[in-house]
């Protein structure tokens, strides 16, 4: 397998494009991120697009080769990949995959979704096709009541408090204020989050991502190729993917995702570090306390103490544990098939030393993308060109 | 890249399937192809699940790591890949790439859709999501109409006539009547074909093929891990995935679609041979006129002699270039994931020497599946173990 590195990067905002279907997105992001890596068109070898839901969302699918059409790429093979909300990760991944392997020297992973034009009713039907519809579709665990579920038990368990999870919202919140990339960047006080529209007992609106519009992609390249980029590039240490049972009845600890702590010890193992080593980690807070179990799945904050790492301080930027500088999905925004490619996107900026929201002397960042209820999950970890 | 075998087949029936949910069908297939291939399921790797729109109409999505977790597959990654029509060629294109790159020593495509519990109106808005609906999906030009425009211009340049494509529907049909997995085989008149329903001029009831549910499986081995299997294994001499315009009017010449020309070129020289070396083809024959441009377009068949060739029965299993022996999308059924990796079920009991529907001594076989209006292709070059 030969070294793959990232060349390039682009994305749309994440929020609401009304006026903008869904290929222009997707074709937005990608333009932007060939013309960051400065490399001609002819070059690329293959596409992988992640998508979630375009098909009941939008009507439109066959969304790989639309936006290869458009932006004028070779005859290549062009794929959708989907693994729910992991399809970002799963895209990268594949891109990733075509590059070590030597099927090609340069590949895009671009991810998008358009969700907003929806009503609320069929967002939240389309976003249940990520569910196991036989065994836990008619039970009302839809992914609020999944995500309110593991809360009870962590907090039962480890003692964690309400407003040790109103802490993950607020730093969430005030990381996306930075970022011009985010949909709902927020200065909020405690009462303003515990007093907001309770959606599944005991997660009120602000623990809960948004539906969002956007596209993010990613430019990959070949390590030995790499040599004549104008710029150094950003290393690509470990890329892994794994699945989970995808039943909630499957998982021993409604506590932790299995996946997530396989593809982390795969990741570790091929990077040759340890989470001491990240300087800090982009990781799927589709819910509030989902970053804490995430972190804690990771190996970066020990079992049960997310809670009080976030209550101290120590997930902030300035902390010794920084947790979702770009503002995560609580803040940035949850286009889907986009989230994935936007987490990397974030990192790169990290690890270039130019993002908006600067972790200091950033040389390794990790990012973490969860589909389904733990069904699909991709760990990839990046270094800086001197890491 | 390494030599990768086919060991293991699996199929449901293609028909209707009311009573069976999508993920069961697609289990049934790939529990098959493991029971086929012998092997244990904690070998498996990777598995790559090809569906087109499961989403819109069984409101079920991240389908690939359900068939795992149903299989009792270990925490492997699990992949949906989509590409319309030719979703399951390209699964079966990404087991192939796990194994050739030296990712893993055996995975499973399989290829699933289910179809006939929608409504007809349901079921052409979903396979509406294959064409590009900013530039096409305007235009009234369906995919009926896109191939009824094609057909016209086919006889308009070389005199093809309707009795000519009447010889491949009643070949097809007559196929079909032959094989246990097919949908709706038939005997059937001239006049029956030609005084059918009308739905495109000049398409006919039994110039299309049908909506479908159904699954199919393959178990991929590296060829130097196959010594241990019982039984012989099917070569993989070439696997080859391109694309082509996603908007009609991308096309220069209705009478091709371009990124069959490309995979073939790219096939035959992967594998070494040339179409004369071929024993049979199965092909995309979406439509009637389909399978009459596809022969073209892979130099199987001279160009504008498609309509000559099946009326001379020289597409007929027992002529010098057989055509769908299985019945093909017209006669077997086409669900639309599952029909790249059927193709190749059809393929490997051909050329194991088993096949209902035999091409006497057949050592060499072509499998070719389409998506969307010519925007993603699959075309395989399979061997038998003597090839």
């Amino acid at each position: 397998m030969r070294d793959v590195v990232i060349a390039g990067i682009g994305s749309t905002v994440f929020g609401k494009h009304p006026d903008t279907d869904i290929q222009t997105l997707a074709i937005r992001a990608a333009a932007a991120a060939i013309a960051d890596a400065r490399i001609s068109r002819d070059e690329v070898g293959a596409l992988y697009l992640g998508n979630f839901v375009s098909g009941p969302l939008t009507g439109q699918e066959v969304l790989a080769g639309l936006v290869a059409d458009g932006l004028g790429l070779p005859q290549i093979p062009c794929t959708k990949v989907e693994g729910a909300c992991a399809s970002g990760g799963i895209a990268f991944r594949h891109s990733y995959m075509a590059i070590a392997s030597g099927m090609c020297d340069v590949a895009i992973a671009v991810g998008v979704e358009k969700m907003t034009s929806a009503d609320t009713a069929t967002i939240t039907a389309a976003l249940n096709c990520a569910l196991d519809n036989r065994s836990d579709g008619g039970s009302g665990l839809t992914f609020p009541g999944l995500f309110g579920l593991a809360w009870r038990v962590h907090a039962e368990r480890y003692g964690t408090t309400r407003d040790q999870v109103s802490a993950v919202v607020r730093k969430n919140k005030a990381n996306g204020l930075l970022n011009p990339l985010a949909q709902m960047g927020a200065s909020l006080t405690f009462e303003q989050i515990e007093q907001s529209t309770p959606i599944c007992d005991p997660l009120r609106l602000f623990d809960c991502c948004p539906a969002s519009d956007g596209a993010a992609a990613v430019v990959l390249v070949a390590a030995d190729r790499a040599r004549s980029l104008k710029r150094s590039p950003i290393r690509v240490l470990a890329s892994v993917q794994t699945r989970g049972s995808a039943r909630i009845a499957g998982h021993p600890d409604l506590c932790t995702f299995e996946a997530t702590v396989d593809a982390a010890k795969l990741a570790y193992g091929k990077a040759g570090i340890g989470p001491s080593d990240l300087d800090f980690v982009e990781l799927h807070d589709c819910f509030s306390i989902a970053e804490i179990i995430d972190a804690e799945d990771l190996g970066y904050i020990p079992r049960g103490q997310g809670g009080i790492f976030a209550a101290e301080g120590r997930t902030a930027v300035g902390g010794d544990r920084p947790i979702n500088p770009s503002g995560g999905l609580l803040s940035k925004g949850h286009p889907v098939g986009a989230t994935g490619i936007g987490q990397i996107y974030e990192t790169v900026l990290q690890l270039r030393g130019e993002h908006p929201n600067q972790v200091a002397g950033a040389r390794i960042g990790l990012t973490h993308n969860l589909g389904g209820t733990g069904v699909a999950c991709t760990v990839n970890i990046l270094g800086a060109p001197n890491a």
